[in-house]
C-alpha cells in the first residue's frame, strides 16, 4: 500500500509501507538503504517547504541504513523495525544530535546520553533521520512547521514536524509526545496515524518534561501497523516505570479484530466543531452502523451520559494539573531566562501558582475515581469514538486546534489511536478511537481493522 | 542541645540543634546569619580534612542567611526552614552550582533548573551552603571525603559528603539519596540522623538517576527533628508523582510517641556484623526491653521468619532490578565514555544485559507481594528494627561498607529513619527504625521519642 499525500504545488509524495517494505528487505527485492533514499528524495523536495525538522543528519541515516542493509543481508535483521527511518521530536535526547525544544535556552544543547526511547530506537537498528520539530518547549510558541496539505495551514502541535513529516514521507514513523492533544491533533491535521499509548507504557526518561502526570510519549506513523511495531518495540527496550510495556507479540503484524460495539459520549467538546467536520463525523458513524457496528450514543446509555458530564468537568481539572506539575522547572525558567520564554509558558507557571497541594490532591483523586469509571466501560464497548480534533487544520500558525476532545484520554491515561479516516474542505480529518488501560494490543488490532474497513 | 562530633586531631566542633535556633530566630536572639557562621567556622576548621564539599560557595549562603535574617526579623519567616543551612548532594541539579556526578564526563557541568527539591528549598528560604560530594553517580568509586569521626575511615556512601558535613556542623542537614544503602549507611558511620522517606513521597526530578524502582530522595541531618522538618517542607513543595508526601503537620514540632512493640527478622545480613556490632545490637535491644518495649524476634513469630527468609531472598533481585533500571542512561555512558567510567558501573551495565524485561516483571510482583506482606506487620507491631550497617566505618576508602541490612527497605520502598544510637571500638554505628509505606509521619514521630529515650 502506497500513502499519496497532497504536498504543496500538487506534489504528490510516495512512500511504501515500511512493513511492507521490510518484507521486500527479507527476500532482497529492496534494502533498508533504498527505503531511506526514498525518503530523502522526498526531504529534497518538500523540506524546504514543510520545514519538518530541527536538525537532520542524512550522512548518518545513510551509515544506520548501510548496517541495517547488511543485517538484512545476513538475514539477521535486530527487531521488527530494524531499517525504520524514524523522527525523533525535539524535546527528546539524543547525544549525536542537538536538542533544543524550540526554545534559545536550549540552542545548540547536547545531551550526554540518548533518551531511554531512543536508545530503544538503536538497539533495534532503526534509522534515525533527525529531530522534529516541536512547538516550545511542546505547549508554546509554535512553528516553523507547515501543514503539507496546505502551507497556510497550521500542521498542529505540538508534534508539528512529526507528523507533517510523515504525511510527507520524510520518514516512516516519528516520536511524538502528548500532555493534551499533542500527538492525536497533529496526527489529524496532517492525515497520518497517531498513538498515544496508556500513560507511562512507555518510558519518558530523557524527555524534557510538562508534567508527570500527562506526558505521554507515543508515535505518529504512516499506519496502524507501522506506528505499532514501532511503538510495541520501544515498549520492549524502554518501558515505563511500573508498567507492562504494550502487550501483545512482539515480532508479528497485528491481526485485523472487527470493533463491534462503541459509544460515543456526546461532550461539550462536540460543540466546537464547525458544521462540515460534524457532518463528516457523523456520516462516518452512520458508515460504521452501516458496517453493522452498534454505535451507542450517550442519549441512549444514562452510564455514558454521566460520563460525559464528567469528562465535560475535567477541562479545567486538566490545565491546573499540568500548571501544577510544571512549577518543576518551569518556575525555574521564567524566572531566570524571563525573556525567552514565550507568554503561554509565563502564563501557565501563573496558573501553577494558584493550585495548592491540597487542590491537586483532590484533582488526583477525582482522576483516580474516573478511570474506574471509564474502565468499566470495557464490559460493554469495545472502544469509545470521538473527532480527533475540531476539524481539519486552521488556517494560520498561531492556534495549532482544540484540545477539549483530546484531552479526556490524556488526563485519564488511557490509549488512544487516531486514524485519518476523514475529510472535510479537502484537508484530513481524523477519529480517535479510544481504549482502556493497559490494553493498547487489542485497541491496536481494532484500530488496524477500523483502517481497513473505512480507510 | 548541642551534639558534638570528635574531629580528627581532637578537634570538636559545635553546632547548635537548628530547631534550637530558629526559636531564637523568633525571639531575636539569634539569627540565621549567626547560625550560619557557626557552620562557615567548621567549614574553615575541618573541610581541609574532611573534605565534604565538591563545591561551596559561602559569600552566597551569607547573602541567602542575611535575607533569612531579614524575614525573620520581620516576623514572617517563609517555611519551618527558613534560615536553616544545606548541602545539595552533587547529583541533583542547582542552576547556580556545578553538578558534577564525581565523573568527568560532568566536570564543570551546570544545570539549566534547579532540581524539584533544590526549588523547594529556595522556596522556603533555606541556605544552601554548597555540593555535597557523592560517590561516582551514588554507586560508582568513592572520594575524596573521609570520616570525621578518623579520617584513615571511610565515611560511607554514597552520599559521603552530606553524614560528614552533617557531622563536622557544616549545615543541619543535606539531602542524600538512597537507591540500596547510600543514605542510612553513611548516617550510621558519621553519627548523624538518616531520614529515607518512603518511595517516591519527595519529587527525584532533577536528580541523576540509577534506578526508577529504588531511587529515593532523603534527607541526613543532626537530629529526627531537624531531618523531618526539612523533609517535610521539601514534600509540600516537590512530592514525587502520585504520592501525598509525607503526611504530618507542615508548621509544628513533632510529637515524641512511644515505641511499644517492635520486630526483628533474623535475616543473613546481621551474620555480616562483626562481633562488637552484634554484641552491641544485642544490647541495644535489651535496654529497649528495659524500657518496657515488646522486641519480637523472628524466632518467635512464624510469620516474621517467613518474612526473614523472603527478605534474604531479594538481596540478589534487588540488585538486578538495579541493574535493568540502569540500562538508561548508563548503557550509553559506558558505550560513549568507557573510560571516564568506573569498574563498578561497567559490571553493573553487563549485569543489566543479563536481565530480560520477563525476569524484570517477575522481580517487580515478587516486590509487590512482599509490600503487602511486610505492610501487614503494622497491625501488630510499631516498626522493625536492625542495625544500619554491618559495623561502625572500615578503615580505608575502597569499600563503603556492606548493603545488605539497607536494601531491604529500598527495595520495599518503606521508610526508615537511621538513628545513631550505639557506638562501636569509638566510631559511631546506627540503628534502622523501618516503619510503613506511605505512613512516614508516624515514624518520624516513633524515631522522636527513640533519640529522646536512647539517644
Amino acid at each position: 500500500m502506497v500513502r499519496k499525500t497532497k504536498i504543496v504545488d500538487n506534489f504528490t509524495s510516495e512512500i511504501p509501507e515500511f512493513l511492507d517494505a521490510r518484507s521486500l528487505f527479507l527476500s532482497g527485492g529492496s534494502t533498508p538503504r533504498d527505503y531511506l533514499e526514498t525518503c530523502i528524495s522526498n526531504i529534497s523536495s518538500s523540506e524546504e517547504t514543510v520545514r519538518a525538522f530541527s536538525h537532520y543528519d542524512l550522512a548518518k541515516a545513510r551509515t544506520a541504513a548501510d548496517a541495517s542493509t547488511l543485517r538484512y543481508r545476513d538475514g539477521c535483521p535486530q527487531s521488527p523495525i530494524d531499517g525504520m527511518p524514524v523522527g525523533i521530536k525535539d524535546i527528546i535526547d539524543t547525544f549525536d544530535m542537538p536538542t533544543q525544544m524550540n526554545n534559545r535556552m536550549y540552542d545548540g544543547y547536547m545531551a550526554r546520553a540518548d533518551a531511554a526511547c531512543v536508545r530503544a530506537v538503536r538497539e533495534g537498528g532503526a534509522v534515525i533521520v533527525g529531530k522534529t520539530v516541536t512547538t516550545e518547549f511542546a505547549i508554546g510558541r509554535s512553528g516553523p512547521t507547515v501543514n503539507p496539505h496546505n502551507p497556510l495551514h497550521t500542521p498542529g502541535g505540538s508534534s508539528s514536524g512529526a507528523a507533517a513529516g510523515t504525511a510527507s514521507g520524510m520518514f516512516a514513523a516519528s516520536f511524538g509526545t502528548q500532555t493534551q492533544g499533542s500527538i492525536i491533533r497533529p496526527a489529524s491535521f496532517n492525515g497520518v496515524v497517531g498513538f498515544k499509548p496508556t500513560l507511562n507504557a512507555l518510558s519518558t526518561d530523557g524527555v524534557h518534561p510538562l508534567s508527570r502526570t500527562h506526558d505521554h510519549l507515543g508515535v505518529l506513523g504512516q499506519s496502524v501497523g507501522t506506528a505499532w511495531a514501532f511503538a510495541r518495540w520501544v515498549g520492549e527496550i524502554a518501558p515505563g516505570q511500573d508498567t507492562n510495556g504494550l502487550g501483545g507479540p512482539l515480532a508479528s503484524e497485528l491481526d485485523h479484530v472487527p470493533v463491534k460495539r462503541v459509544a460515543v459520549p456526546r461532550t461539550a467538546g462536540l460543540d466546537e466543531l464547525d458544521d462540515n467536520s460534524r457532518a463528516a463525523f457523523e456520516a462516518q458513524l452512520d458508515q460504521f452502523r452501516a458496517a453493522g457496528i452498534t454505535v451507542v450514543d450517550s442519549f441512549d446509555d444514562p452510564y455514558l451520559a454521566d460520563l460525559a458530564r464528567r469528562l465535560d468537568h475535567i477541562v479545567d481539572i486538566s490545565l491546573r494539573m499540568v500548571a501544577f506539575d510544571m512549577r518543576w522547572p518551569y518556575r525555574t525558567y521564567v524566572e531566570r531566562y524571563p525573556d525567552e520564554m514565550g507568554p503561554r509558558l509565563h502564563d501557565l507557571v501563573k496558573l501553577g501558582h494558584e493550585v495548592t497541594l491540597d487542590e491537586y490532591r483532590l484533582m488526583r483523586s477525582e482522576r483516580d475515581d474516573l478511570r474506574q469509571r471509564v474502565q468499566e466501560l470495557s464490559r460493554s464497548y469495545d472502544a469509545v469514538v470521538l473527532p480527533s480534533s475540531s476539524g481539519p487544520a486552521p488556517e494560520g500558525f498561531e492556534f495549532t486546534g482544540a484540545r477539549t476532545l483530546l484531552l479526556y484520554w490524556s488526563f485519564l491515561g488511557f490509549p488512544v489511536f487516531g486514524l485519518p479516516l476523514m475529510e472535510v474542505d479537502g484537508m484530513p480529518f481524523g477519529l480517535q478511537l479510544a481504549g482502556f488501560r493497559g490494553r493498547d494490543f487489542e485497541l491496536a488490532q481494532h484500530a488496524n481493522w477500523m483502517m481497513r474497513q473505512f480507510g
